[in-house]
């Protein structure tokens, strides 16, 4: 877990999906004049899938890109995307501001507006100047060259309180055809008030049919970005798109079977990665908790017990202190059923924390509390419940929940 | 709101139902050798009504008080308390001990140990010396003499991370009998790590049916307990008690009309008046607020959206800034209905955060946020969104996320 605190080693060319351009800059959306406005782009179109905010608030981005997936998902050529502001509750002109923004690209590549996805990341609630956004595009198209680290600059043009880039690759074989997966982040830091949050982009060569694709995203990020928790609240533009353009030339993807298995097995490699590395980088994060639920009577049990424990506030500034509190993990767990009546044995559950049982039996388990303090002071702690009730588990990943999160997110706008 | 931020005005000797003693005492449980043992008697076998923690992992004296509450809900005498340990997950041990208090105390009164309900409130899984409190108690029932600040030293004696005591009274007339309410109760500060919390014990010198005080209980605990929020975390020993001796000679409350309405009216304002201290001194807290939800399709949605908000940890750490910022109550509100599918029109919802408009119709309303800035670092901040879809309405009270609160509960223990 060590590399997930830093930012990810560069990546070999040869680890780049074929077919894409990356590029980015800096239109002025930033009080920082920091770079704030990225572009992917494919030559060929590209089957897209893409999982959205739950919120039912969604910000005028998630609204214009569900709405030209919908038209266009087979031939997607582009995902632009700002930072520095959400374009959420802005109304009608947050949507026109999101389609003059598509239309741009387009009149760059020479497609239609609704090929291109929109995406936004910062403060909500103020109106976003699309003509800075607008005027950029040209200089950005031009711009994208095809450097082998020019991935990076989108994963940092897409940064707000993140304290760095993320991305991560893996590649597998589908056929006799080696295919590449890409994928950038930017994270749950919530540093800046009004906040929206989560973007990841993930970009393959491989051929699935859109179906598959769709699939395999919804599957991959049930297992990666589905279980991890910064600080419970759901933001209004969380975006998770992938573009896959074929251009590996492998036998297309149309149906369950080896080969999405073998596909879905590289994305969740990638979006793993960046899941984890936006939990380590959590706003005022300095250590991240593995909570793993096992022996429960189904799965779906332990990932409802799994998440409560993950997003306890008791629980996550226990985790700050490195205090091996397992007092507070059983008591999140116990109200994790509420208002379910679902029955679960609490007189037989096991718990232990880097390793170190500390409860046996519901009861407290004796042991050397200095030296689990001192294995808590690392900065991965994995934390398991065994209920001994069956075989259904799941684990959800966490960060502590510091002073500087409440500090930093309760400092009055200036 | 203001004088919830301090001790109760002590109560006139007029106030104090009829029939009740009260007595505490320092057993040595707290390491501070504060008091930390508290007893109401009841001269006439009370009927009692009760509401314990949803949690799954409930205490060894919550489970023993449920199991004498079966058998001698009517006719009960005491009601005994320790702070400094919660007895729970301490196995069969814990049982033993929460049944040798009861024992201790039914010697002393000549009563059944099934006519003495136990509470206890601190640490989780730490066995609790019982002889400790079964030597105590023989002095302590003694001591119960009829001074009428009695009530006071109980409400002292359960206090844990608690900054101040909280008692509330008040009275309503039956027929042509004057009937008295009194609580104390102690809450949710979580200072001390592995905490069990939140303890509320009320007596009456009012005639109820055993249905119709549960039913009187029920109520006024949904109105008031809980609507109030600190942090989310159900603890394992939450436990309200009301005791009805029946001194005061009114007419039986045996069904529903106006007398248990106004009963249940008494009984609401001493519950609201303790649910709203407790929110008051919560951990680390500085102010209070108060989320009203408007204008909802149903009370329960509502209610829904209200606890959403009010437990937002971003809402939260705003609130401890003073900021404004309505953009997070909006994304929190967004996220309540998920995973149900209810629609509720987001597009017309206003929002006044201290009585100043910051939302219409979804959208910002310009607003002069210093002005906003200075009215929220009142103590007491009331919050409003109005969805203008219904006439469903629902309020909760919360408190402010502090870096405090962070501090205190996460110090690693001693």
């Amino acid at each position: 877990m060590k590399h997930l605190f830093s930012e990810p080693a560069p990546l070999d060319p040869a680890q780049i999906p074929h077919g894409f351009s990356f590029a980015s800059t800096a239109c002025g959306l930033k009080a920082s004049k920091g770079p704030d406005l990225a572009l992917i782009t494919s030559g060929e179109p590209a089957t897209t899938a893409a999982v959205f905010t739950t919120n039912r608030v969604k910000a005028a981005p998630v609204l214009v890109s569900q709405e030209h997936l919908r038209t266009s998902g087979t031939e997607i050529r582009a995902v632009i995307a700002n930072s520095g502001n959400a374009n959420c509750a802005t109304g009608a002109a947050g949507l026109a501001a999101a389609r003059a923004t598509a239309a741009a690209v387009a009149r760059e590549l020479g497609c239609k507006a609704e090929q291109v996805l929109v995406c936004s990341t910062g403060v909500i609630g103020v109106p976003l100047e699309a003509k800075k956004i607008v005027g950029a595009v040209p200089g950005l198209v031009k711009s994208q060259a095809g450097s082998p680290e020019a991935h990076a600059g989108v994963a940092r043009a897409i940064m707000t309180t993140d304290t760095r880039a993320k991305w991560a690759a893996a590649s597998c074989r589908i056929g006799k055809k080696e295919v590449r997966v890409l994928g950038c982040a930017k994270g749950a830091g919530m540093i800046h008030p009004q906040m929206a949050t989560m973007l990841a982009f993930v970009v393959t060569d491989a051929a699935l049919s859109p179906m598959q694709a769709q699939r395999a995203l919804e599957r991959a990020a049930a297992t990666t970005f589905n279980t991890v928790s910064v600080d419970g609240d759901t933001s209004t533009n969380d975006s998770l798109i992938l573009l896959a353009n074929g251009t590996a030339g492998n036998p297309i993807i149309r149906s369950a079977g080896v080969h999405l298995r073998q596909f879905v097995k590289a994305l969740e490699s990638v979006c793993r990665e960046l899941a984890l590395a936006i939990v380590a980088d959590g706003e005022g994060a300095t250590r991240v908790a593995e909570i793993e639920v096992r022996g429960s009577p189904s799965e779906a049990l332990a990932a409802h017990v799994a998440r409560t424990v993950a997003s306890s506030a008791l629980v996550k500034t226990a985790l700050a202190g490195a205090d091996p509190n397992w007092g507070r993990i059983l008591a999140a767990a116990g109200r994790a059923f509420w208002p379910k009546r679902v029955s679960l044995d609490y007189s037989k559950v096991e718990i232990r924390v880097a390793g170190i049982l500390v409860c046996r039996q519901g009861q407290a388990h004796p042991f050397d509390e200095a030296a689990a303090h001192k294995k808590m002071l690392e900065r991965y702690v994995p934390i398991v419940l065994d209920f001994k009730s069956g075989s259904g588990r799941a684990t959800v990943w966490t960060c502590d929940f510091t002073a500087d999160y409440v500090r930093i997110n309760a400092s009055y706008r200036t």
